[in-house]
């Protein structure tokens, strides 16, 4: 934990916030903090901060909070991910909100299994535990937004213009691509555009749905002669594309 | 498993390969291959080749291989890494052979737990079966060498030089670093020389290891603004390197 996020509703009026749980031990026994203390603070889908520990009693933590005005940004980037595994699941949360993704769509496709679907790492208290972790870890406090697919068509058709803006860049990573990643960079003038990146299930988009991406405005690129498991390759596009984003 | 690994003493000096356990399991089960089937295998250590199916039985499956000339080139990269918890060191050596990395150095650090180095994550036996894994996930043969260094100074002051050529662009990551990764990497003409990057602990190097660093040649940059978990940082970097490399 990088920094203690602070839910809206544990804030009373006079800018105390009452912890208890898994925050308050770790404000007492990982960072032993004693009355006094500053510490790094955020509001959830607000502004950072800073804390000062009031009380420290067991289980308990009082800290007097002050928060900046302006909300950090939005991160520039979205992903669409045929739903993996739910044990690869499960372990991908925290670090997708680490990565910063601004909306994290999951989507059904021929190659995922339909009981996927059914696994408790869909469930939001499940999975925003879990985005809440990654964000205390990165220093952010924006709660990607999660939207789950069951059928990916009538989504590409009829929701992804309303979800996703026309004049973002559409990449999607596959072996098919002739263009590298920084090829499409490069043309697409990706760092200065919202971008969604949509990446396969462990056995690959069928190229009817490569099609069916190609003609909702996706551009295929290679992501290298290597084959990388769903959660490698979503880490590492990921984390390229906010690095070049922050380049410019 | 998009390739199977065959070790040198499987082959018969017919050309004939004798697999059990998992492999055979795979090959059975998961690809359901009968006789005739052809297979991508490669030789561990050695080259990329074709394994016809001659028999499938219960448990053992045996092919008929041909190899290649050629030895994939080893990965430009490796990876000097301040030892992580067992838990997160025990995910990552499949997905550091995943990713393609020459040479994997462990070491100790002022932030690194003792206990950490008597973990059954360090045994030869644990690490090479998930290095292996790795390789058949992303179709390469090239086992990483593995080095456990329990003392950081004597190793950057005596060995570093005989494992890792002094002409070679040796990289650190930390918050501390002016240059963003990209202009590090566009200063060191890193695409077209061998690189090691240098990961440190969950707390940071401390000053001291980080002057000693620098002493020897690393130049410290910084991986932008997010703090991420060990096991992200060293994806992300290792997948920003590789795919960096390969666009020349």
């Amino acid at each position: 934990m990088n920094i203690i996020l602070i839910n809206p509703q544990e804030l009373d009026g006079t800018g105390l916030a009452h912890l208890s749980g898994e925050r308050a031990e770790h404000i007492r026994n990982t960072l032993r903090a004693v009355s006094g203390k500053e510490l790094c603070i955020g509001l959830l889908n607000g502004s950072l901060g800073s804390g000062t520990v009031e009380t420290v009693g067991s289980g308990m933590v009082t800290l007097r909070c002050v928060f900046e005005e302006e909300v950090p940004p939005r991160p520039a980037v979205d992903l669409l991910l045929a739903l993996p595994r739910p044990k690869v699941m499960k372990r991908l949360w925290t670090q997708l909100a680490a990565l910063g993704v601004g909306r994290i769509i999951l989507t059904n496709a021929e190659k995922v299994e339909r009981y996927y679907f059914d696994s408790h790492v869909l469930d939001p208290d499940f999975f925003t535990a879990r985005l809440i972790e990654g964000l205390q870890q990165a220093g952010d406090t924006l709660l990607p937004e999660v939207q789950i697919v069951k059928q990916l068509k009538p989504f590409l058709e009829e929701e992804l213009d309303r979800v996703f803006p026309e004049k973002g860049v559409r990449l999607l990573a596959d072996p098919s691509g002739v263009q590298n990643v920084f090829q499409v960079f490069d043309k697409t003038n990706v760092s200065s555009k919202r971008t969604l990146l949509a990446i396969g299930p462990e056995g690959g988009w069928t190229p009817y749905e490569l099609e069916l991406f190609a003609a909702h405005g996706f551009r295929i690129f290679n992501a290298g002669p290597r084959i990388l498991r769903t959660d490698t390759a979503c880490i590492a596009l990921l984390a390229l594309l906010a690095l070049h984003s922050s380049r410019t």
